[in-house]
């Protein structure tokens, strides 16, 4: 018999300080049998999309429970905090600037939204500086342990959510113009768009196709291959990321970010070689 | 019905490697139940001072237990292991160095204090350059598991405890003379002091009020805001720190401490502008 | 009465990025009352040896469980995923490379090995890039929760189980040539060899007894002492790490890797002085 608590995911900017266990700690102040799961906290800093990104990655692996999440550049201004319901049955807990609500439409999209208004639901004095701790940490642990969503405060209209403007892979001129959308902790980089925007270039894509990359003023011809494994060590390859079908590029034992000159928001054109 | 374990929290010095999931290894294999907080294990090196002050910051917010502290840099020399009970009801657990006493005080002062000399709750082997492992953890442990403190060694008198010299803020010819006590993972820099010595300046502390920052030869003007966000991205300000009314100094969007140099320890005056 | 769950560790090389919180919603997702130890996921990236020298080292210190252990530079490939059964009690889970065998000796030895076939444990889809979250953490929280190893696919024999070729010592001509297996986070070194190996050179090895350090074209001559402590601030020293009677070389509160240029595989010859 299973004896499990509530399950929340925790995802931060807040490095590598105490700040991602102070909010632990009073998440099980509120709630002991709370299980916590640390997604990452070392993230870019400030990165509400990297962090948007990351958390849409994640959840579909996660525990039905209650994510919260913050990078909160705004924290004590007038930016709205709210927990979100979606459709699986998740809670979303943050700051309004577009961090969850990608998360919240893979997890079934948005059932309801309600700003955080109840502050009897928070820790007894508020910081202007540390809401994670004062605020979405308590909210959070409350809706895990079974607080109505209702009481958190008023229901707001989900299309006045705040929501980021996440870059597109658009095909022009028998080539695809993407650009790097995430950079992972190996170095590999993942692309906007998805692998039947390459099959749509040429009308299929099998493993051993070629294509050019643009970066700059650089031109690589590289492969597209299912692992790193596939290509010798130190050679670039086009692969399908692990994440829902997105584009990415890398280098077998090797970091494609360094070894390329890539970064977020780099601009890659892919053209069949 | 909650079926919550003891809380344990634990902070160390031990970096990246697996030396903190060996303690827990250790702790778990005592006190199956036990859930352990990690609050950092990223701090500074040898910094007994650092560790203090970040374990005296996040135990408010922690759940009442026992608190594991390891930075130490005597491991294996005659500086004693020593357990704290604390009047809220925690314990403290770590070498005698100065890492614990703050955080104590916090807890509403130190109750008893034992030095820990009963090798039968110890690891079976001991070696003299891992006691986190062979003799804090396995004690830690214990006394969550209920084990009386007198079990684990002799009372000592609390009065002879370690205790370490830290930095003061010192109103001085209409100016506070503050230093850098903590900088965080976003660069923000805690600095001795609290608002109300700010206050005494010049008799109120509103924000939007202006002061002088000396810092080396260079000289700022900056504002007194109760958040970064109350400020333009890029832009110096003066805080109340979330971690019980200390002063602080940071830049919205941006490190204070690359801003303007600070480190640990640079002396800091401010002036009403 | 404890109510603890089974006990996982979890080792990888994947970084500060979400995938190891990926792969523990995956088993939390299979065994809500699995108690997770990540026991690191910083170390050399691709660096199989590393990791098997780290699980190597935790292992003992563990409780009985599973130890899910992923640093896998050959994913997607044709290497083997495969569980090993310890003699202790304990599984072990990850590719079939060299990373697991170390701490499966450790543990008393290999009982069985099973090559991991049975795509009904896994994840519902497959990635080719991202083992540890589809094929490895299913499989280790099926174990963890109680199937049989059986189950996970064929028995295959041990003997052809990967095993890495790591350094030893050799004494020769009255010294003993040995190199650099581990830099830990501190920047102690972690040699090959035993402390045994350093008595035969003199029939004896006692706190003080001096050696004589060949580093490339450096030589250095150092005491051999417990501990950090029992040398002044900054001063080189052997000493018996802190793993089953292993050779080390360190420095009182600093980093022995910087201060002798040293890193992994560096080649040290240690001489009577």
């Amino acid at each position: 018999m299973s004896v499990a608590g509530p399950y929340l995911s925790f995802l931060s900017d807040f490095g590598n300080d105490t700040a991602p266990a102070v909010c632990r700690g009073v998440i099980w102040s509120i709630l002991p049998d709370a299980r916590i799961n640390d997604l990452t906290h070392s993230g870019r800093q400030f990165g509400v999309r990297d962090g948007a990104f990351l958390l849409w990655s994640a959840v579909p692996y996660l525990p039905v429970g209650v994510h919260l999440a913050v990078v909160d550049p705004g924290v004590g201004t007038e930016r709205r905090p709210v927990a979100i319901r979606a459709a699986r049955g998740d809670y979303l807990v943050g700051p309004d600037n577009g961090l969850l609500v990608p998360a919240a439409e893979r997890l079934g999209g948005i059932v309801a939204a309600h700003a955080l208004e109840n502050a009897a639901l928070w820790h007894v004095t508020v910081s202007h500086t540390f809401h994670g701790r004062d605020l979405f940490a308590p909210v959070a642990a409350r809706l895990a342990g079974g607080t109505p969503i209702g009481e958190v405060g008023p229901e707001i209209d989900p299309a006045g959510l705040v929501r980021l403007d996440l870059p597109r892979a658009r095909a022009h001129e028998g080539g695809l113009d993407t650009t790097v959308l995430f950079v992972d902790a190996f170095g590999n980089c993942r692309l906007a768009g998805q692998p039947a925007d390459l099959a749509a270039l040429r009308d299929r894509l099998e493993p051993g196709d070629r294509f050019t990359l643009r970066i700059g003023g650089d031109i690589l011809e590289v492969p597209w291959q299912p692992t790193f494994g596939a290509v010798e060590a130190g050679t670039v390859l086009l692969y399908e990321d692990a994440d829902y079908a997105g584009l990415a590029v890398g280098v077998n034992l090797g970091s494609a970010a360094e070894r390329l000159g890539l970064e977020r928001d780099t601009p890659v054109r892919i053209e069949p070689a």
